[in-house]
Parts: structure tokens; C-alpha cells; sequence
């Protein structure tokens, strides 16, 4: 099997739970894996200067409406959250423990569930309360997961894994890096998909 | 006929350009016009706290990979141009002469002939005599363009058109209204064309 695409993706960022709804199956289509990797954008502003979206002058107002034209346009189930951006520190590290622990598959899963419980549910993600109860609900045993969020490997791991992303290039979200070609934004998808099907554009 | 499409462009801003190539194709399918509104970014920058696309971190290195990537998606002819990006004053506020004295479809014309000039054939429009020339080979009247140019009303109403577009919303190139709806960027053309399709999303 062909090399697996690298997805970053910040739990705050409504076009990378977009991205979320339908990456696995758009590499599926073309023999690919999907390897998530959580990133922390704060982080990624600080360095580049950026700030989250919702709280750019003019443009964040506009994203607030594009994003929901967006989720209409591509059926794609949405609710704006009651507050945006939020801490995504919590859910990241718990979907890394569970990443190093029951591997990609099950990451990509909790990930999902992560995102869908924001971006549709509304739940606040960033109490970590909340993060552990959808682990239990998932079938992930609750007090470990606890644990894992709080382990000095996780919490090392998530810092180096934002620096290292970084240095691939990564500056939003989502990002997906395809054969070392770097696709930035969930309206890059339809060029994703022909550079799956040709190997270029 | 139903209202024109707003377009808001910098010269210098090559998703711009690529808006350029279709945009009046894009509407006359619907039966719509397009109303071409040049403006300079760095004014609208200077509210905002955003910079050109080329000197962000990061994203400028991004930026000029995806223009050229997109360019061959889209089939649309690129060259990157020596410098970027450049002052754009100068053809903006000639489109605006040839639109206040011969009429919006003479000021297309003109405006993408510029764009071509800038984007492809590698033409430094930032320098008023290169303007100029290009309008003397597009027939119009050298000297009444280059005194136009510098006329006080011109001055003026690029001034104003740019406050104007900000307090529109405007925030980035291309920028396009239609029915009072908002969109940003070249990557929603395809909403555009629904939009124009169904009168919503």
C-alpha cells in the first residue's frame, strides 16, 4: 500500500472537522491510509503571526457565515458551537494517548467523535470532563484515558508533534501532506483526490 | 436583468487574476453581469493586521506552490511574475479612468489585459509607463489615460471605492457579491455558480 496521507487538524477548527467527515474514505477511494495527527494551532499562530480565525477583523465574520454556506453546501452536519475558538489541549492529548495505546485506526475514531461532539453537539471539548465521557462512551476505559491525558510522554509528545508539523510546513487546518506534496484547506480536497488518482497535478 | 456580480480585485493578487479568467463567463451563464471594482489591499491590510500573502511565514512559502498547482488544475496560463507583490495604484486607478469614461465592459477589457500582463507575460504593471503602453495598444488615447490617471477625481474615487469595499466587508482578493451575499476567494467559485443557480445555498 501506498504511503499513508498525514492529516493535521486542530479540534477548534470547524474546515478541519470538515475535513474529518470525509478524509478516510476520499484515501480509501485510492488504496490510502490517513494517519491524524492533532496539532495544536495556537502554537502555530504564535509563530507565524496568525490568530484563529473568528477573531480576525471582517474576516472572521465572513468565516463565521462561510463556514456554515460551507457545511450546507457539502451536507455536512453543522451547529456553531457557543463558543469558538476553545482550548484544544485536552482533546488533542487524549486522542494522541489513544493513538500510542490502540493505534491510528481507533485515534481516528475517537477523533471523530471528538469533533462531531463539538461541531454538531455543541459539547464543550475543552473541559476535559467532558473529553473522558466520551471516551467511556466509546468503549475506552475512563480512568486510563484520565491518566493518559495527564502523562508527561503525551503532553511531550503533542508539543513535539506541533513543532515537527511546523517544520514540515503545516500553518492551518487541516493539512494534509500527500507524497511530500502539502495541501492546505478543506477546499483543496478536489485537488487531494487528483493528485491520488495521477500522482500530480 | 438581475443585479451585477460585484468583483473586488487587487492587481497584485494572483487568485485574483485567476478570477479574472472566468469571472464574466461565470455570470453571463446566469445572465448576470459583473460590476469590476479594483482596489488596493494594502490599505484594506493596514485595517485588518494582514499582510500580502508572499511575506506571511509559512503560508507565503504555501502560497506561491498552491497558485502555480492551481493554475495547471484549472488549466489557466501562469507565470509567476518577477516581483510580487508589487504596487498596483497606478492600473487601478486606470481601470477606473477607462470605467468612468468608456463604460464597465471597456474596463474589464482593460483590467484583464493587466492581469495577463502582470501574471503571465511578466510585466512590471506597478511602473505607470508600462500601463500606459499596454492601454495605447489596446487603443486607448495614451495621453488622456496617462493625464487620467493622475486626475484628482481618480485619486479619489480608488480612495473611496476601497472604503467602500472595507465597509462592505472586503477583506481579500477576489471578493465577489452577488444579492448582497458574500464570497471570498477563488475557491468559491463553485458556490458562486450554485448560488447563481438556486438564488441560495
Amino acid at each position: 500500500m501506498a504511503a499513508a496521507l498525514d492529516f493535521y487538524f486542530d479540534f477548534s477548527s470547524p474546515y478541519g472537522y470538515f475535513a474529518s467527515t470525509c478524509i478516510d474514505e476520499l484515501a480509501a477511494r485510492h488504496g490510502r491510509e490517513v494517519q491524524w495527527h492533532p496539532i495544536l494551532l495556537g502554537a502555530v499562530f504564535k509563530a507565524t503571526g496568525s490568530a484563529p480565525l473568528p477573531l480576525i477583523p471582517l474576516k472572521g465574520d465572513y468565516s463565521m457565515h462561510d463556514i456554515e454556506r460551507t457545511a450546507r453546501f457539502k451536507g455536512i452536519a453543522y451547529r456553531k458551537p457557543s463558543a469558538l475558538p476553545i482550548a484544544t489541549l485536552g482533546a488533542a492529548r487524549a486522542t494522541l494517548w489513544v493513538q500510542s495505546t490502540q493505534g491510528n485506526a481507533a485515534a481516528a475514531a475517537f477523533a471523530k467523535r471528538l469533533f462531531k461532539a463539538f461541531f454538531v453537539e455543541d459539547q464543550n471539548i475543552s473541559d476535559g470532563a467532558v473529553v473522558i465521557e466520551l471516551g467511556r462512551q466509546s468503549g475506552l476505559d475512563a480512568d486510563a484515558l484520565s491518566e493518559g491525558m495527564q502523562a508527561g510522554a503525551i503532553k511531550e509528545q503533542l508539543r513535539a508533534g506541533t513543532d515537527l508539523a511546523m517544520a514540515r510546513g503545516v500553518f492551518g487546518s487541516p493539512y494534509v501532506i500527500v507524497d511530500g506534496e502539502p495541501f492546505w484547506g478543506f477546499d483543496r480536497f478536489d485537488q487531494i483526490e487528483a493528485w491520488l488518482k495521477n500522482g500530480k497535478i
